[in-house]
């Protein structure tokens, strides 16, 4: 399909700071399986809509975006009183792998991607991926340790220059 | 009383995408009482300023509006230093029943009401309360399952049409 | 130097209500040290580029402003699947101490100021910084246990006034 854009039409300037556009900007800072979800979801959900949408990650976050680690997300059962399950059983060795095991078929039954096929959609739909500068050097995790979907690694202020106008969640 | 509307009035839409009314949607997703109260709080205070709340229930949050653990919700002191406690005592039996039990207690004296009776106040005051649809297929919750106030179970992209032009909060 | 306002001068209003003037508000609810840090960088980013900045400090949050605890938040690896170690290792003795030693020795390296510092500079750049009434009520904290650069204690009617036109995460 071609499509002629006649000389004085007016291009739609989806970068304007000031525009009616919608934009999402969601910091994922967390590495369980559990708070991975909420964000991918959601960012996936917004692109579906046409708003523009950005996913910054920051400290345990990185985790999601880290080749070595996004593919083995846990969900840890341990501190979280709303599994109705007493501490104690909850420490045993076994019970994250239990735990994560049956979130993750739950997940799987009701055909949810996976962490990186979820990011890899949200990337083609025109999302963008950023890396934190700041989590990235604490954890000295270079930019080849990184997803290669991630836009590039920025800073805090660069964040700032991405979220004008936005619609803002921390996870 | 009766009001009589010219024909040519102009009937405010409060549905309005670009309107100036004040919009608060609150995403509520852990399901413990530490993390309940700031939701009910906030969005209470937000209804007596005129603003419009909706409150999004997701994962673990879902248990806030879960009419079988609603009154129930627990406070755990696992994993969390701000404490001050060490882990290891707070990993023994009863440790959770009893930080719950003062937590209970400060809330009862400070007169907030508890959580079943919050969100009905919330209600009243013209509050919206909505489940996630893929937590609800997730726990294998049903609309009967759910406190009778609750509006509606929706999906994402339900959750990005009522979210248009608010400030959005996720707990 | 001296500026002379004309008597006709047109004074820029920034409480204005519809204004484009950005502002960011983040409440701070946790007490540990890796979720007190996403608040203090962004929250200093934001002044950085000439953004409003108010932070509200509430539930375990109250432990970054409080004069006693604020030099000694902790990072604690319990029920926090991202540090990649079991839950047994991580509720041994010691285990806190040594994750908090090894964090604080990252941020350090990275000449990042300690929690302290940090909320100077934000006071020192235009940031405010908030308590809530109702967790001070509940922890039995006063105005003399504060940090001395906290503008006031404030409820959440108070909140949601400050908010007005902000940009908002929950931390």
């Amino acid at each position: 399909m071609t499509t002629t854009v006649p000389e004085t039409a007016v291009i739609p300037n989806f970068d304007d700071e000031d525009g009616g556009d919608r934009k999402m900007v969601i910091i994922c800072s967390k590495g369980s399986l559990d708070m991975a979800y909420p964000a991918l979801v959601l960012g996936n959900a917004a692109l579906s809509e046409g708003i523009e949408v950005h996913l910054f990650f920051t400290f345990w976050g990185m985790d999601m975006i880290t080749d070595k680690t996004m593919d083995h997300l846990k969900f840890s059962p341990v501190g979280n009183p709303a599994t109705h399950m007493p501490n104690m059983v909850m420490g045993l060795p076994g019970m994250t792998s239990f735990a994560t095991h049956m979130m993750k078929k739950s997940i799987h039954d009701l055909e949810i991607p996976e962490v990186r096929e979820f990011l890899e959609l949200i990337a083609d739909a025109g999302g963008h991926l950023w890396a934190c500068k700041m989590s990235a050097d604490m954890m000295n995790i270079k930019e080849d340790d990184l997803f290669d979907r991630v836009d590039d690694i920025i800073n805090a202020t660069d964040f700032m220059d991405l979220s004008v106008g936005a619609q803002t969640l921390f996870i």
